[in-house]
């Protein structure tokens, strides 16, 4: 597939709290652990919920892959999605062997559909409006911290003393490690010290820190734009 | 493949609210409509977060997937991804060629990535502890309808004519169907008549009668053990 085949739409600029975080990372990942050569099109806040991009992305959201050029090209979203596609693209992101390929599966909804939904939960709690709203949110947070605790003393056990979720490297890792990125700041990965090695490990690779470059890159170069946004 | 080649572990009772839910119904349901022979194996309930079955599932849940008999037997865990390997296996769940594939692809990751996390955000409420959780979850409530609703509508407007989410019945409405579910009694659905009509299409197929009667009548014949329960 020639140069510029793979298109990722980010956003140019968000704010503080989710730099890092936004789901185009993943995908930035995914290609760069794939070498897979790529372009990124950058969407401005503001414009994720209007037709045009709807259209492309029906919730509204990043990342979008275009892939292939002109009358061939076509669009995925969802990152997990697009992650899964790449890795069968990739030769390396999943075993092609019909057992490390079913237990990579697992993992990869194991990230997305077990471990995340509860950190969902918990970090969708700095959107609850002020007022009581927000006191509520207050006063939940110890039970869904609790929650997401239970997970990670699962995850921990299941990782034990492999290096990644399979053994080697894998898809799954890149949707398991920015699941629990959500949760900096919690100080809820740092009670379990198999975690805390796992993403160290995961994110010191060169592909990992390649592709957060690129997503902090947009969003410096337009913050001037955003100023008075936050 | 042999019949027996495929088991499925599913609980052997679970309370009223989570009868039709329990999302061993989703394997079920995706067997069922590729016509692959299956077994249930019923957990009892308690054992989930036993160690011999976290070996199996290391987050304690179900459904589990056993594939292939004997030594060449092994296991697959998460819904999400035990219907995208059936539905590989089914020629008929999930379109062969590229786009098709792709597009399928990035529904089934929105039905358990996008729309679910805020079902479960809502739906987990009902588990708050008694006292202060339990009268700050009701605080909340109105707030995550109103973020469940925003994903309806987006899911609606996308959905729009189409008898599914991407035209023909694939594994990716077998998800977004039974995560839909997880709203009866909410009134949530019954605001956008187009998905009222989805599931009303979805769950009106004789393979989802057929998965849903087999989660039913396992925790029916198991209910008298366990009547102090619940």
């Amino acid at each position: 597939m020639p140069t510029g085949a793979y298109r990722v739409t980010a956003y140019d600029w968000v704010p503080r709290f989710a730099r890092g975080l936004v789901r185009d990372l993943r995908v930035r990942w995914a290609l760069e652990e794939a070498g897979l050569p790529y372009e990124i099109d950058l969407l401005p806040q503001g414009e994720q919920k209007s037709p045009a991009h709807r259209k492309r992305q029906p919730f509204g959201q990043v990342p979008v892959l275009d892939i292939g050029d002109g009358q061939e090209s076509r669009t995925m979203f969802e990152s997990g999605a697009i992650v899964l596609r790449i890795a069968e693209e990739s030769g390396t992101l999943l075993p092609s062997d019909p057992a490390g390929r079913d237990e990579t599966l697992s993992w990869i909804f194991a990230a997305l559909n077990t471990v995340e939904p509860p950190i969902y939960s918990l970090a969708t709690l700095i959107f609850a409006p002020s007022g009581p709203t927000s006191e509520a949110a207050e006063t939940l947070r110890p039970w869904l911290r609790s929650m997401v605790a239970e997970r990670l003393g699962d995850l921990s056990a299941a990782l034990g003393d492999r290096e990644y979720l399979t053994g080697g490297f894998t898809a799954a890792d890149i949707l398991m490690v920015t699941v629990l990125n959500n949760l900096r700041g919690t100080g809820l990965v740092e009670e379990h010290p198999v975690l805390v090695a796992y993403l160290s490990r995961a994110t010191g690779r060169p592909a990992y820190q390649r592709a957060l470059a690129g997503q902090l890159a947009a969003i410096d170069e337009n913050a001037p734009r955003y100023r008075k946004a936050g």
